[in-house]
């Protein structure tokens, strides 16, 4: 333990309770709001209580976790940072100040870890496939919101998997970590080529839906039965031509107004929720 | 024309480019960033081409229009400009680093509107509904992301207004007219109390519809052929209990994995769209 920085060992056992900003933890965690350190280091920060939670349900490995218990809004934090600290995480309890400095929220509940970022290749992913799959493609999607809204969605359509091609948004941003309510460690997640994934979905017969305005058929009237794979393109353009052209079912969404396409999360889940009233 | 202000006119009439960020008039639109500056002066900004094309598609009247010319990613700004122009706003050209100051966006495209806000009441929209009225109320919804989505989602379901309820995310948010893709202006939009509302609902016979995790029946499962309000709550709490104690009609949205809830707008528009299927 390095005494050149201000900490102090907590009367409830060897707990460090860090106060200063100046601590190399808190700094190393502060940069991991920029893209860049976070390729780096392959590290990403994960805050709240929901989202730590679903990490530690996914079997998402912390490597520090902070706490602050001035922030705390239930009575559970204490287990959780039990649990954390068991799978194997360093944790700190943080002076208010230093905690409100690492927070990213307007109304901080007290908890942010440190984790390393796990990546799931496309073979492992297919390897634990079931026989009929039912999958999302997003297709350089830019907003972290809405990468973490498609997830959310994801996860409540029960959907096998996401299959996230020619990233644009980093999935480890704070904002989807946040925007998926952690829903992002527990949905199985891929990243690929777009080349590689058609391929991919084309071998094992899985239907490649696109949505586009140019579609006879509305979402509602194909079917979607059988093993799919959603795909949606970016917020600006849509799906570019290389998916829209490998497209099995092509459908459109019925559009009653002045605006020509929805949000693109809300699309999606559009989508997905029609698949699953067919399964049904 | 006040010649303290760095204005000059310009060759091609009498139009004044701006070239000081002290001039008056923008000194007052980069004020109405802020709610409360919104409030006082019942102002408001529109920024976008798209934004400001549907602005003057819904009639929204317009007090000063900016422009920047180097920003200009089409070909059919000037026309618009010339038509905001025509309905009464004062325009005025805007040096480069002038409009990039007004501008909140990362990628401005030359455009940025000051409006006056409009208000519609209740009983003026109650004047203008046919006989089977399909109506969204929003009780307290807090990001203005979510606001304009639900927006964005109610035009694209051709809804007959958007009754926001005990508002707490002011609707001339600029946020709230960007996510909704300037669907603000023309989707009719009711701010009123939820006691008056619900009074109104009950009175016309148009069923309140609330989702609820409790609901026996999925929303797929429940006629929404008739008149029906679709009735949603803020992220945190879902609905009051002063909406689900009301509600006509009750139902639950499928959720197969670990979150317990939807983002607001994705379900909005879950639900949304279960009406048009139906009423196909």
């Amino acid at each position: 333990m390095c005494l050149r920085f201000q900490v102090e060992l907590m009367r409830d056992g060897n707990m460090i309770e860090i106060t200063s900003l100046q601590n190399p933890k808190i700094k190393q965690a502060l940069l991991l709001w920029e893209r860049k350190e976070r390729e780096k280091t392959k590290l990403f920060l994960i805050e709240g209580y929901r989202e730590l939670s679903r990490a530690s349900q996914g079997g998402q490995p912390i490597k520090w976790l902070f706490f602050c218990r001035d922030f705390f809004l239930g009575e559970n934090e204490e287990n959780l940072i039990h649990q954390i600290n068991q799978s194997g995480a360093e944790i700190f309890s943080c002076a208010k100040q230093v905690f409100q400095k690492l927070s990213y929220r307007d109304r901080p509940d007290g908890l942010l870890a440190v984790a390393p970022q796990t990546h799931l290749s496309l073979s492992a992913f297919a390897d634990k496939l079931n026989r009929n799959p039912f999958l999302i493609v997003a297709e350089a999607i830019e907003k972290p919101g809405n990468l973490g809204t498609i997830l959310r969605s994801a996860d409540a359509s029960g959907v096998d998997g996401v299959i996230i091609c020619d990233r644009c948004t980093d999935i480890h941003n704070p904002n989807v970590v946040r925007s998926s309510v952690g829903t992002l460690f527990t949905v199985p997640i891929v990243e690929s080529k777009s080349e590689d994934v058609i391929h991919w979905l084309k071998a094992k017969g899985i239907a490649i839906v696109a949505a586009t305005p140019h579609a006879q058929k509305e979402y509602t009237e194909v079917n979607l039965k059988g093993s799919v794979a959603i795909v949606v393109g970016t917020e600006q353009i849509g799906l570019t031509e290389k998916w829209m052209n490998q497209a099995d079912i092509q459908v459109r969404i019925p559009m009653h107004g002045v605006a020509d396409s929805l949000n693109v999360a809300t699309a999606t889940t559009l989508l997905l929720y029609e698949v699953l009233r067919q399964r049904k």
